[in-house]
């Protein structure tokens, strides 16, 4: 990998974006500047031609103006795949200069991520373009979620937020200006990644509507596609248009191709990540609700009590709990537990009586999906329940949702749950809707 | 202040009880214990009427068999407060010991907060009551908050996250059975409490109608009261009968009442508190928006995109920008910038930019309201930030808000714009539905 532009100065994209692939890529890095002999104690070249080994990538960041020039030196010397980080083309009216760059990488085959983007990040081959240093952008773990995003700052401020809440990442690109590659070649990518379990977008307009909308129905045929568009309303769309030259187009219209192609559409960011996470964790095990029939589970009465509001709200069911299963319980339970959906184990829940109850209820054939309410405040739950509940997911029976709210002990439980697959939670609506969306994606599916 | 029921054993409450008031509370404690001389080394007296001095505030924490007994002794003693966390009563059918103990309570003119409860946090006078140790639930820092819970796994949950959020409490009840104080009481009280600027309550019935709403009307008009109710749906009703043995009633009933009482009906408890928070700064402010026109500016195009689409759906103003105030931005702003509304600095703003841009709209006649969206991934954010945005809040011209979403750093920018009493959210979505809601409370009174 070769890196055009590298710079000395500190504060100089150049440098941060070799800086970081320094400390976190594993194969061969090269620097290409005129201008220096070494950057950073590494060999700096004058052009990407005098590399003696084959780039398989090169990571673009000089001034727009000498872009087409690095780009023609890259075809010389074979480079298929760029990366352009470069501002100045369309998005400030350079319209010539990017019908120019995109012609010149159309005829020589090549690829290109941007131009005036923030790149791309893989956890799984530990690549990361992003020139943000990581005092300021914390990077997420490995995991199985994609992102992809016309938005660059969008991308950076929800990655560095899901990284500090245990969210976990498979590839993230910010595509900018979509120069020669647009969002269906991303999801055409992502379509046949196996470390891809779910794709989320954030786009403000389609490049390519045939395209778009024969890649997009076979992606979500494969794996669940969540998107969020900007610019849905007329003053929202007139943003749209001084950002990123998006025509955003009729709400209507994009609402109804989503619904056609199978993509999941939502309306907030918090929504997105909310149902990715669940999709994830569900995928990763090999689960998928037989049915919307929930079982809640509490140990705290008004969180049963507003979770199921939600259950019936987003006309979700909940089954009366058999006869058989109510004497079953019976037997063990404190006479305090209210046997009912919801199952209401109070304050005084120890983990073996959550491990108790959902050994029963994973085994009922009127109940698709497990949803456990477990505030880990009252002094009886410790945190061997989570060793409990991985015992229980890992029969891959039924999906095992939770919910749990709270302090410093409370993410530690959900961290660590999340760690073995378990999804959990913040608040009963935030759980209800991700399971509502995901049980209508796997019904459609 | 007397804790009957003090107990050398640590899991026990009225162990944990006495432990968090001597750690806390800065009045004199005594503790009631016939089978102990000692615990936590304060001498422990056989009955309550040994203690010589006047009591203010008897926690009772015995098995309910000896409640009585011991409000017995209390009115002897001439104590007038009592706060009952014993449970066993009418929540688990004993309905005749809790009308014995009603009406002893009332005919010695007797208050009581419970029984079955939590009982109560006050950080002003440092009393906090809470049987939970505090590595399971974080005390909240002072604030202009109070919280009303009839359910108290719920409270405990919320203010454990809450506290690691941020928040600030100023009181907080959980009131559990209701004996002889009520929700309507509480708010009563909290009416004429010059540390509360906004009220939150939770109840899954309204113990006495037309008490409830000749209160709530008149604590409504004072400061704003926000209010979820557990039990809106049919199976959510069927709950809260098993929970605290509450009618819930027909949703459009509740509902209306809420509406004529102006009191504001949430959905979800995120919404709650969010709403929360947006009041307590406006309220210490002294800032209330004139309307509804909204001025937003970012330093992210997408996140700007996101804002004005929830501006637009929440029926809000985006008004243009005044050919004026357009020349004088422009003047100072780098050509990248789009000087319109939402006015996108980019990923190159400088703090001074937003001190720049803020100090020529807050003169603006046409804005309202600031919505400010500060991603900090960038760069050129600095934690000076904070200083200026605190200068033009102090101005009280009009209210600044700012959504900001990230990790680390973000957080620590958050709290300290927080500390200034400028309301900081996570989401525009979720900025945006507490203004909204906050507008529209303003407007009607």
């Amino acid at each position: 990998m070769a890196v055009i532009g590298v710079s000395r100065e500190e504060n100089k994209v150049g440098h941060v974006v070799f800086n970081n692939l320094i400390s976190s890529f594993k194969g061969k890095i090269y620097g290409v500047n005129p201008n220096a002999d070494y950057v950073l104690g590494f060999k700096s070249h004058s052009s990407i031609k005098d590399i003696k080994d084959p780039v398989e990538l090169a990571i673009i960041c000089i001034p727009a103006g000498f872009v087409l020039e690095a780009v023609k030196d890259c075809a010389k010397k074979g480079v298929k795949n760029v990366l352009i980080i470069s501002s100045g083309f369309s998005e400030i009216g350079n319209i010539d200069l990017e019908n120019q760059l995109k012609d010149l990488l159309n005829k020589n085959n090549m690829q290109a991520v941007g131009v005036n983007c923030l790149g791309v990040l893989d956890t799984f081959s530990s690549l990361d373009t992003i020139f943000i240093p990581k005092n300021r952008m914390k990077r997420p773990r490995k995991g199985y979620i994609s992102f992809v995003t016309q938005s660059g700052a969008l991308g950076l401020a929800l990655l560095d937020l899901l990284a500090t809440e245990n969210y976990g990442f498979s590839k993230f690109v910010s595509y900018g200006n979509g120069t020669n590659v647009d969002e269906a070649d991303y999801l055409e990518f992502l379509k046949d990644d196996e470390n891809t379990k779910v794709i989320c977008v954030y786009i403000e307009a389609v490049k390519d509507g045939k395209k778009f909308m024969k890649i997009a129905s076979e992606v979500a045929k494969k794996k669940p596609v969540i998107i969020i568009k900007g610019g849905k309303t007329e003053k929202g769309a007139q943003a749209a248009l001084s950002h990123t030259g998006s025509l955003a187009g009729s709400q209507e219209i994009y609402s109804s191709v989503f619904k056609q192609c199978k993509l999941i559409e939502v309306n907030t960011l918090r929504e997105m990540f909310n149902l990715a996470k669940l999709f994830e964790k569900l995928e990763l095990m090999n689960l998928k609700p037989k049915g919307k029939k929930i079982q809640i589970i509490t140990n705290g009465g008004g969180y049963g009590i507003l979770t199921a509001d939600s259950v019936s709200e987003n006309n979700l069911e909940l089954p009366e709990i058999s006869i058989n299963l109510k004497k079953e319980l019976k037997k063990k339970l404190a006479p305090i537990v209210t046997v009912k959906n919801p199952l209401d184990l109070t304050g005084i829940a120890k983990d073996s009586d959550y491990k108790f109850v959902l050994e029963n209820c994973i085994k009922e054939k009127d109940i698709d999906i497990l949803l456990t309410i477990v505030l880990p405040q009252t002094p009886l739950i410790s945190e061997n329940i989570v060793n409990l509940f991985s015992e229980i997911n890992n029969q891959k029976k039924k999906p095992l949702v939770v919910i749990s709210t709270g302090g410093d002990f409370t993410k530690f439980i959900k961290n660590r749950m999340e760690d073995q697959n378990i999804p959990v939670f913040e608040f009963p609506g935030d759980a209800v809707k991700a399971i509502k969306r995901m049980v209508d994606y796997y019904n459609k599916n």
